[in-house]
């Protein structure tokens, strides 16, 4: 058990970012009280039902009463109205933080509504499953992954630093970067496949209609990946792409220019263009093996399902 | 175990698939002798060592001979050069199969070189991971897995039979379709989503020039997916783009037409639309697990990678 980073932390939103956070501040004894507020009545009873948060609370302003740390863990394109929302019961002294997957829009949103004496830092931990709710989260979920962390102009270096003791404390490994950087890097390594995957799956579907779920039996090889990562949640995504519109739709410009490539490469029967280009992208797994995002066991260490 | 289906098998090639089949034969006794050629000394070389086929022969004659059953494991535009090669040496009676993942072109390829008397049922096992080689291969990989059978018109129905009874003997259901049936539906479950994978590892390749190693860092969220997909053989998939090209081609122009929708709907803010076409796609990956081609554990049952 490490000594406490915060004495209380307040947790709005209780979907699968924030349930992995209480079980992973508990763990690791990171805070003396972990309260909570989800906007759905079912989802707070579902939290008092399993235990998740010290105290489930009706309100958000409830929530973030006395709290040192208050963490927006709502879909992105929601956190201006929460902010509003607390802004007036925030402590004096209490830091502001989010779990946001897009972050220039979360500080243009949040920012502004934050009174004088409150610290805003947003964060972005990169991790997740294709579940959500508050029965999804697990202590574990943050173990090695990293977490993100976007400080505004001005912040007060003691609050980031807290910050980052915590989420390190829930097992990540933190890093530091500007919100439009982290916008750019996201939009490659999750916005645009994430959209990739939603439109394969999408045309995958229509076909499916005429030859009767021969797409859903036949899908162990390439497909089956895709359906996972189009099975996130709908309204966190919708919010993603909204509200970081222009790297993605740069990322899309440059992906489509390459794939027209590939298509004419295929067209023309260039076997050498094809050949090389997935020698190159074959190396790129290597990396990502070395660098601990993933395992090297074959078909990513899945069992064989029955 | 069951009783031997064939007195002798023969595997021509020996990665991924054909190392994996010898390992699924000898777990069931499906054979009494199974003889191996690969073309590489090194492969040939593994495979003594490794102990992978009861006998591993110095050409595809060699091993071919008095065979009952011969299966091309060989990438898909090498098909016709093998059969060409075997043609003379194959014995009366004989059945030749494949595990390519394009049918229509190894029906054009290696049939017209069979002798009389000798039965063509082209296969495809629906089963892979991202490694290849003759060490890559392990009993299980087609437990309940999809075998594709492909009988050309006129074949023999018992021939037909006893490669299905010899497939489900290594753990996998059996279908049969038409050859045109099958490039379709793979084009669809696995040709195009493989090329679209790896064009967006390839884009994101080109990006991690500029920011030095953070696509790799924070890959954790689909493009990990991703990599894997586009980590897979590369001679293979060159082969499998142009022999499936008119296919391939088709379900990319589906493809791009739905992915320049949604870049629309995110230029022009239609959350509606985003939200309304995440939420079917979600829905299909449901149908995926009920299918049993999954699991529904988080991240596919990963574990955390240290």
């Amino acid at each position: 058990m490490s000594a406490p980073v915060y004495d209380r932390i307040a947790l709005i939103g209780l979907g699968l970012i924030a349930s992995s956070m209480y079980w992973a501040i508990k763990r690791a004894g990171l805070a003396q009280e972990v309260t909570g507020f989800a906007k759905s009545a079912e989802s707070r009873a579902t939290a008092r039902r399993i235990g998740l948060c010290d105290r489930v609370c009706e309100s958000a302003a409830e929530a973030v009463e006395g709290a040192d740390l208050v963490v927006l863990c709502v879909p992105v394109g929601a956190m201006g109205r929460v902010a509003a929302e607390i802004a007036p019961h925030l402590k004096v002294g209490a830091t502001v933080s989010d779990v946001g997957s897009v972050k220039r829009s979360v500080v243009e949103q949040v920012g502004p509504h934050l009174p004088e004496g409150v610290h805003f830092v947003p964060a972005h931990p990169i991790a997740g499953t294709e579940h959500s709710g508050p029965e999804s989260g697990f202590a574990t979920l943050f173990d090695n992954r990293w977490c993100l962390l976007v400080p505004v102009e001005g912040t007060d270096p003691e609050a980031v630093q807290c910050l980052r003791t915590l989420w390190e404390g829930m097992g990540a490994k933190v890093d530091e970067m500007t919100a439009d950087h982290h916008d750019l890097v996201l939009a490659v390594t999750s916005h645009a496949p994430h959209l990739i995957a939603y439109t394969m799956v999408g045309v995958a579907d229509d076909l499916q209609r005429v030859t009767d779920g021969e797409v859903i039996n036949y899908s162990a090889a390439g497909f089956r990946d895709f359906t996972r990562i189009a099975a996130s949640d709908p309204t966190m995504w919708r919010d993603v792409f909204l509200t970081n519109k222009e790297a993605t739709l740069e990322i899309l410009g440059r992906f489509t220019e390459e794939l027209f490539a590939l298509q004419r490469a295929i067209r023309t029967g260039d076997g050498d263009h094809l050949h090389e280009y997935f020698t190159r992208t074959r190396a790129i797994r290597r990396g990502i093996i070395d660098a601990g995002q993933d395992t090297a066991a074959p078909n990513f260490g899945r069992e064989t399902t029955q």
